[in-house]
């Protein structure tokens, strides 16, 4: 058989992008799928104005072939500096990390210092800011406050966080059909609600 | 000379996203980038967290070569469903896009419907929405409230607004060194003033 030079092209056709792996056996859908989903309710609902912010890229090289799309053929994925999702509830503003893990611990190693300080930034300028956390094992989803993150990130010993504390510290959000992920619930009971 | 089969996309390289146009005299600076560096100043300076959203992508075909980082080897643009810059300031939700025109009046062809739903969508929940508007002839850039060009939008009979009806309406952004377009003081005198 020839060894075609484009056949290692066609094999990674088939490949994702690293980080969005499968978070759980909760209908097949990633992490990202069901806060996407649950934005999209929350927007048609006119509940909230809550977007993922598109992934940053770098493009390099942009073809213009003629009565076609323009075509990047040379891009590279850049660092976020900032949180993947952000907008606005109830005249608040909004800020969030998403991760999953497949282990019962959330290893810092998901999270880069950009996105911590970041985190930071927010809660300094009063704004909401937490991370929501998918434990993929336990089908269990937490949202909890970025100053528990940022605390242990710069402080703790260990280069993780348990699951047994993230359960202490956070709040589990609640699954359902519509919205999968009811994150808004939590954060009437956390934010909102010791407002007034 | 040959006529190598790659020249069509060398010479591609040296294009530039259609969108990406340099707006004035102004040290020939985009408006784009005069209001980047006005973000990084801001954020520097402890005054407001507020970022441009990476331009939205549709990625198709990435490889994954030996040793290097991924490269997205097949991409095209989406059209962006929000505004570009969005961020928090002294506690409010701030969400603006930014449009340069060369000619003395602002064509509605060059703001999508999605984006002005979304406007009016922040003002529905609370937030400062607004529009930059840099006239690229006259090296005046204006922020005009997003209600405005809302009911401009859907109300009136030209598909445009005048540079005269902006003045008006609007507010000139006050240009300098650091930062380049003083916007955060036109949202001072405009937003925060009238809440205290």
């Amino acid at each position: 058989m020839v060894n075609y030079p484009n056949m290692k092209k066609n094999i990674n056709t088939t490949f994702h992008k690293p980080e969005q792996k499968h978070y759980t056996a909760h209908r097949g859908m990633s992490l990202e799928e069901d806060i996407s989903l649950s934005n999209e309710y929350y927007l048609s609902a006119s509940l909230a104005v809550i977007y993922k912010k598109p992934t940053p890229v770098q493009i390099v090289k942009v073809d213009y072939p003629k009565r076609e799309a323009a075509k990047i053929v040379e891009a590279y994925y850049k660092t976020p500096s900032t949180t993947d999702y952000n907008g606005i509830y109830k005249g608040r503003y909004i800020d969030f990390e998403a991760k999953e893990t497949k282990v019962k611990t959330f290893p810092f190693a998901n999270i880069s210092k950009h996105q911590i300080d970041h985190l930071q930034r927010i809660i300094d300028h009063g704004g909401i800011a937490f991370v929501i956390i998918a434990f993929t094992s336990l089908n269990e989803v937490y949202l909890i406050d970025a100053s528990y993150i940022i605390y242990d990130y710069y402080h703790a010993s260990r280069k993780s966080m348990t699951y047994e504390k993230i359960k202490s510290l956070g709040h589990i959000i609640p699954q359902g059909y519509q919205p999968r992920l009811d994150y808004l619930k939590v954060i009437d009971e956390v934010y909102i609600k010791e407002d007034k």
